[in-house]
Formats: C-alpha cells, structure tokens, sequence
C-alpha cells in the first residue's frame, strides 16, 4: 500500500476527531519531538530541536474517536505514539518513525469514585495532580506521587509502570491498578475493570508495555481515605551499610512507611542542601557549585530576590559556577574522590501517615529500630525539609544543562543481598567517567531500588552525547553483571532498549509475537521495547514531509 | 513426521532420564489419567477409570534431564504434561491428547534460604507441607497453606495461581514469587530470579499459565519469620450483608488479618459442625444428612469408635444418610428452601499472627470495627476450632461420591460493590438444578472472592455428568453477566476453558501467538487454556497403544 500523503493522512484524521484537533504546525512538531529524555535535550543545546518530529499530531476527544482514529492508522500503516504528558525520561514518545502522535489529554475526566469498593475509574488523559486533587475533595488520596505528578498523566503512569515516592506503602502503578480499558489497532477493545486478577494476567502486561501494544484509554485504580495524619523524621547513620541494614530491617519488621529513603554522602548534601548543614563542608570549588546547582537551597526565594536586586553580581557569580561546575566534571574521577572523603553522613528520610495513633505508633516503633541499627535522630525538621522539597529535584536538570552539563538519573532495583554489591560496582564503573551519587529509594521486605545521577560535561553537543552513552553503557553493564533490574520506574524508552533486550534474552522472540498478534502492522511506537531491528530514525521520510502551517 | 512407536518413544526417554524413571504400566497410566477434578471423578464412580490416560510417565531428576526431556519431545512432537501433586480440581493435568505426564517430584530441594533477603528458593517438585517444615525448622514460614498443602507442589502451585487460607495478609501465590526458572521446550530457559520486578512482567505471564507455555523448574518465593502468637476468633452476624460490611471495614481500615472468612448460613453450620451449634436445628432429614456428611463433627474420633464397635448399626445408618442425601439433593430446590430457612446466623472467623504486641492490638481493632458493624462475639473456641480443621474439608468430596453424590466448589471474585450482586444471582441461577452454600475469603481492599459449593445427585454416571455440567453452565454464565472473575485460585484446566474464553475475549488470540512463539509445536499440555479448537479427545490414539508393563 502506498503510503499517505501528509494531506490524505491530515484529511483522514480531520474527519475523525475535527480540523480542529490536528496539527501539522511547526510548533507543534518539534513539541511532540521529544520528551524529558536527557539524551534529547542534548541533540537540542546542540541546536538540532527537532530530529525526530512526528507528521502530525492528534487531540481525540472520546473512545470511540480514538478507536476510529486507530483503525484509520491500523488501515493505512501510519505509525501512532500515545502521548500523556510527555514527561518521561527515557526517550518513549519520541516518534523515531513519524507518523501521528496522539495526544490523549482531552480524554481527563475522572469517571466515578467507588466509595464501597474503594476504587476511581478516571481516563487514561488525566493529570496526576487534577486526579489527587479530585479525590482529596472527596475525601480519598490514590497515594500516587511520582515526582513529576504534575505534567504527567495517569495513561503515562501505566504505560511506563510508574513509581511515586510512597510507593513503600502504597505500591507502585502496577500495585494500584485493577483494571484498565485498552483500545487495539485491529479495533479490538480490552477491558480488564471490574475483575479481581486472574489468569492470564493482561493488565500487568499492557502496564510497562509503553504503547507499543494497545493505547490505554481509562483505569479503574485503588484508592484509601486521605490520612489523618503524617509525621517525617530524618536520621544520619555514619556508614552507609548501617543505612542499609536500618532500611532493611525497618521493612522486614513489617512497618509500612510511606517514605524510607537513604542518601550516599554527597546525595545527602544534595537533597536537603543547607538544611543539612556541615560545618567542615567547603562552599567553593567544584564540589561547592556541584552541590549549588543541584541542591534545593539555591532554588530558595534568597538566591531569587538577590538575583532580582543584584543582577551584575548575579552574572559573575553565574560565570564562576559555571567554570567550576565544567571544571568539576571535567575530571570526574577526582570529584568523585573528593564527594567521598567529604565528612558527611548518610541522610535517611522517614515518613508515616494514616490515623493519629497507628502514625505515631509506627514511628515510635521505627525509631526503635533505626536506633538499634545505628541511625542518629536528626529530627523531624529535616524530614519535613524532604517533603516540602520533594518534587523540586527534577526540575534541576535544565539548570544544569544550561550551564553546558548533562545529568541524568538511573534507577536499578535488587534483592538485599546484591545491593551493596550493586552500588560498588555501578560506582566503580561509571566513577572514571562521569560524576556520580545515589539515594536508595522504594524499599521492600525483599530488596530496593537504587536512584543514581550522574553528571557529566563536554564541550560541544556531540561529544557530549558520546560522553553521555559511554557513561550509560558502562552503567548498564556493571547492573546486567549483577544480575539487577535496569528499570524499576523510569520505562525503557529508546533509552533502555538494548539493555532490555539483553536481560530479557529469549522472551524477546514471544514478546514479538505477541505484538504481531495484537498489532500486525506494527504501528503502535513503532522501533520501541523490542524492535526486530534497531533502526534510529528515518531520516529521508522526514526530509520530504512539509514543514508548513496546520492542513485544513 | 511420523509419530514415534511407544517403544521409540520409552527408549528416547529412558536414554535422559534412567530406564527406572520412565512407565507404561497400567497402574500408573491410571493413577496419571487424572486429577480431583470432580467430573473425572464421577467418570470413575461410573467405572470409566482411565479416560485419558498417557502413553507413558516420566520422572526427570535434573533440570538438565528436564530440558533434555522437552526438547525430545518438542522434536519428535510429543504431548508434555508437567505433574506436581496431581491436587488440581479443574482437569489441568488430564493428559488428553496422551503423550508423556512429566512428574516434577523427584525435582524437590529447598536449595537455598536467603534470611537477608528473605526469600527461599526450591525446586518445583518440593511437596508444600515439606516447604512449609524445612522453613519453620530455620525460624521461616512461607505464610502460603491451601487446603492441598500436604499433596500439592510449589510447581503447581505457581502453574494454577495458588491461594492460601491466609492470603488476606500473605498475598496469593502471585505476590510471594520473585522469579522463577522455566524450560521451554525449544531448549531456551528463563531465568527471573533475583530481579525485581520489571516490564514485561514475564514471571506474572507464566504464573497461571498452567503447564501450556513451558515448565517451571524453579522458584524465588518471599518468606517471614514465623510469628510470634497467632490468635483466632469467631463472630455471629444476623444477615450475611452486616457480615459483607464487616469484612470491607476491617480490610479497609489497613489491618491485616491472616484469616477473615465469611460464611452463608447453611455452610456455617457445614464449617464448624456440631461446634457451631444450633439448638433449633433438625438432625434429622435431608438437611440432616448433608451436614452430617460435609461438617467436620462427622470426621471425629467419636465417629469412627462408634462404627468399630458396632459395623451393623454402623450399616444401617450409613444406609439412612445415603437416603436421606438423596433424597435431599434429588429436590435441591426444596433443599435450598430449607437450608435458607434455618434459622443459623452467619459465622465470621477471624485471625491475626505477628508479634505479640501486634497481634492483640489488631485484635482488638478488629472487635471494634466488627462489634460496630452488627457482629457477635462468638469466641475464641470456635476460631481454634476452624483452625485445627482448616483442611478437612476438602477431603469430604469422596466421602460424598461414596454416597452416590456429587460435588464441587467454585471460587469466583469481583470488587465490593458487585459482591452481593454476584452472590445472590449464582444462587438464583443454581438454586433450581443443585445444593448450594457459600464462604467469603481471599478478602482484599478492593474485593473479595465467593467459594461457593455445589452438591447434586443422579442414579448413573451420565446422568450425573450432565446434570454436573449444567449446574456449572448456569453458575459460570451467572458469573459472566456480573463481570467477575471466574477463576480466583482453582486454576482453569479443562473445567473452565470455554468460561475463561468468552472472560479473555479477543486477548484468546494474543495468547495463542504468544504460545506458538515458546511453543511452536504445541506440544506443551495441549488442548488447555485458549487452544485452537476444544477437541476432547484423541481416543484412536489411545487404543491403539499398548496397555502393557513398563518397558525396560
């Protein structure tokens, strides 16, 4: 079949969801381009904004446009990439193939709230924060709280099995989810609400399978009463592996904290910054502007206001990190030695809600063990320093970027017993070539996650993308080495895809079959999770597609 | 390819697992040709011992031997049927397109308990009382006890989606595995062990997949330290919908219990007996008979004396309550009528394990949330008295046969708000045609599942295979038109293949794609699960086979 021209596709599509609901427009294209994805906000500093844009994108406002818009495409080989809010961080909605991106947010409203049941069924479009909100006001939380709660959506959530930072107590996405509505591009719907799970589990299929099977259009999740109350506390163990112990035992004892976080050193600098004073600590140097740039005290109204009252000192100031930010990373096997030696210890976060008594009774018993393990009591001040703060880190990474660095953030996950070993060896692995730090986050009575960053600088954009793939390939390797988790929260995106399909070996082959069943043409994120072959972008269709103002 | 001669096949085998480890004879062919699947079982009361035997029985010792195994048979395209305990209830194991029944048992080693992770890793032939010992000897419990404990495998439990009687706190089998190791008969092996959980969800897929995409080999599963105290209680509730409401608040406010059970009024007086008593009760008479029959009281020692010392009245009552039953049964529409008018309330058991502390402190929230929701306290004595009988019940069915009866349990599932709906509609749709009584367990948050019970009678065998089927017809379409789930922990097997089809809908397809992918020849438990066409069976091919003694 041939394949359709810009026009009968922009027609095609216009018919189904409204001239109003598809655009062709510059704009719009190089918006849909690319998501939070590191990688990609390096091809853009290096001024190259647009590599992959999509032909079109799509705004359906229904179910039933959807399905029709996806027949359409199904009908006519046209790729199609869901698209929530467009905040993942691994590359998943790039359109590396074309064709439409499909926008689902006009698909938000919250369906029903189950008071008996304990359950929302809300379409795949959603906020996070619009959901929580709605359910606050009725008296209920979905304990959902992923650090970009508000732009992404529940559809993403799914889609990329999703983590929020209480995911301790409440579970992660594929914990919370009961059911969903998926639409097929043969046209055919499935829908999973209303049943307890059985066999074959299709739910815990589709959620992670990253639009590359089905577009998710509604979930029925669980939901629980808004707490009575909360209370945070932060702790300092002085060796890490005291830390470890204290998380491990405080889970297996059968707590169920909302939070349970543990920072290595220089991430305790970082994710409290001045709140989490050190006297010995230098402020200058690289390791100073590393821990400036990064850690939240810098985004305080302080530094705003004097940047606002002093803007010729605000520029030289700029300046100066900037060189001892670039210097820093420049040499990452020394930063790293020098973050080591810093004398800081490791920072634990704890947090509990629920009613009154059972709160401070869980956090009564969790001091208990925490004392016994070696913790400090660091008090409730820092603690709720964290919660305060808790969604500002990911908002850093275009700082950095703007001052000519990259960062980005992995997050691996293992039993207990490999987790110490995990840490060394990522650590080992990456510390010659990039900055690095970790907090261990998402704990569970057999194992944790592990959150590394890394940072790294190079001059100009395309070695600075080298720079950056060298780094993620030997962090991959040393995780696969261990036998570790690649992606516990952030989906696999283009990011992932090759590490992925290392640890997934042999299941890669039925996993395509399953797609071909489900997608014969292979339109659904085409060249995402498992590809046949690995193909980075076709760059000829692109090159003739017309760049004009929206069709019709 | 031709099909192998019996001997080519015997020899093939016995050059990877040992002539001593591969048979032919009759007694086994038979003891393989079935599991407690009901109808197989009044299959054999009608004399048809054997329907579905295999050609051959294999035991592998190796996991080497294993894949060698399938990978024979998937070259020469013979039928494998994996065998745990053979404790199914829903004809999984029925070989019926022959081939060789694989006997995982002498495949059994608690290889290797992890206590700083918590998890336990054995193979798959590991019988689950033995599990449950070897842990409880280090200080452990699985937390894992279906009724099959003592003559059911890890293997099958993972292979059918296993629940325990303490699941409400402990989880499904589903959510105690961390990974497993399964042979697929092309030769490759998955191995998710010691990863956590990731997309896609592979561990998730082969949980419940019944023997029909490959064989488990072995599993990661979590274990706890094994509890402190335990304590049981037992609550009277006048209407089963208190009861309904009781259970949703004590799940909902976040406690745990090991144990909540919720019992219709005829199987209250089933569940406990004579402990549960009821002054205004008849003894006598239909309703009479069938609670002498199923409750446990008829179990005790009190029992059997009588009956050594007196076989003659011994006889002659044996003789009345075979009357009394079928009379009761041949009218089930009357019986229903009478066993609803009983005037017994409903029994609610409750139990929580744990540390000291935390078990009478949960214990006395939950009084108070029941006490709150129209529950009676009925005891401690009455809970300790579910507990030591906590497996009996399921050896009644062949007490029930003996008397010329059938029956069968059904565990079905949906959400809170539809649980009443379910209830009421599958008795109105079975009432009519057979007995019917019914517990509450497997309680969650969001949902609970209905074990419902069916008894009926018939003078001959066919009579009582279709008069069986009918009743599932109407209890499965009932179920359907509510939208739950038709198979909350018993597995599919043959017994609810066609409901599960019309449950999965389109997703049959998916699934049949996926298994030609690991299982290209189709040779792995076929005609189970989604197969291409429901064929009942190869019966050329059986007679043509040689009945005779094990081959060398």
């Amino acid at each position: 079949m041939a394949r359709l021209t810009q026009n009968e596709l922009v027609r095609g599509l216009s018919a189904i969801v409204g001239p109003s609901h598809v655009s062709t427009s510059r704009p719009d294209r190089i918006a849909y381009s690319a998501d939070f994805w590191p990688k990609a906000q390096i091809w853009k500093m290096g001024g190259d904004i647009d590599r992959f844009p999509p032909d079109c994108v799509a705004w359906p406002g229904t179910f039933d446009e959807t399905r029709d818009l996806l027949r359409f495409c199904h009908e006519h080989q046209v790729p199609v990439v869901p698209y929530g809010g467009g905040s993942g961080v691994c590359g998943g909605t790039v359109p590396i193939r074309g064709g439409v991106v499909v926008d689902v947010k006009r698909m938000r409203k919250v369906t029903a709230v189950d008071p008996i049941s304990m359950t929302v069924t809300v379409e795949a479009g959603c906020n996070g924060q619009h959901l929580e909100d709605a359910l606050n006001a009725q008296g209920f939380t979905l304990g959902h709280f992923p650090s970009s709660i508000m732009c992404s959506t529940v559809g993403g959530w799914l889609a990329a099995r999703s983590s929020g930072q209480f995911s301790s107590k409440y579970g992660k996405i594929e914990d919370m989810v009961l059911g969903m509505e998926v639409a097929f591009p043969t046209g055919e719907l499935l829908d999973t609400r209303f049943r307890m799970p059985g066999a074959p589990d299709w739910t815990q299929l589709i959620v992670g399978s990253e639009g590359t099977l089905g577009l998710i259009l509604s979930a029925e999740l669980k939901i629980r009463p808004l707490p009575e109350a909360r209370r945070f506390r932060a702790w300092r163990f002085r060796r890490l592996e005291d830390g470890f112990r204290g998380m491990r035992a405080l889970m297996q004892t059968g707590l169920h904290p909302i939070v349970l976080r543990l920072y290595d050193p220089f991430d305790s600098l970082i994710a409290l910054g001045k709140e989490h004073e050190d006297p010995g600590a230098k402020e200058e140097g690289p390791l100073g502007a590393l821990r400036n740039i990064l850690s939240n005290a810098t985004l305080g109204p302080r530094a705003k206001v004097s940047a606002a009252l002093s803007p010729m000192t605000h520029a030289a100031k700029k300046t100066a990190q900037r060189l001892a930010l670039q210097s820093g990373l420049s040499v990452p096997a020394l930063t790293n030695r020098l973050a080591n030696a810093a004398p800081s210890p490791c920072l634990m976060i704890t947090g509990f809600e629920g009613a009154e008594a059972e709160v401070a009774r869980d956090a009564f018993s969790s001091s208990e063990v925490l004392l016994r393990e070696g913790g400090q009591d660091a008090g409730s001040r820092l603690g709720e320093a964290w919660l305060e703060k808790r969604y500002a880190v990911g908002f850093k990474q275009t700082k950095m970027m703007n001052l000519g660095a990259w960062v980005d953030t992995m997050e691996v996950a293992t039993t207990w017993d490999r987790l110490d070993t995990l840490y060394r060896r990522v650590r080992e692995a990456v510390t010659p070539n990039a900055f690095i730090m970790a907090h261990f986050s998402h704990a569970y009575r057999e194992g944790c996650s592990i959150y590394f960053t890394f940072a790294g600088y190079r001059k100009d954009a395309t070695r600075a993308e080298q720079h950056y793939e060298r780094t993620w390939e030997r962090a991959i390797d040393a995780t696969l080495e261990v036998g570790a988790t690649l992606s516990h929260h952030h989906g696999v995106g283009l990011h992932k895809m090759s590490g992925m399909m290392r640890e997934h070996g042999g299941m890669v082959r039925a996993w395509r079959a399953l797609k071909a069943a489900l997608d014969p043409h292979g339109i659904m994120n085409p060249g995402k999770l498992f590809p046949d072959e690995v193909v980075e972008v076709d760059h000829d269709a692109m090159a003739e597609m017309d760049l004009g103002p929206s069709a019709p």
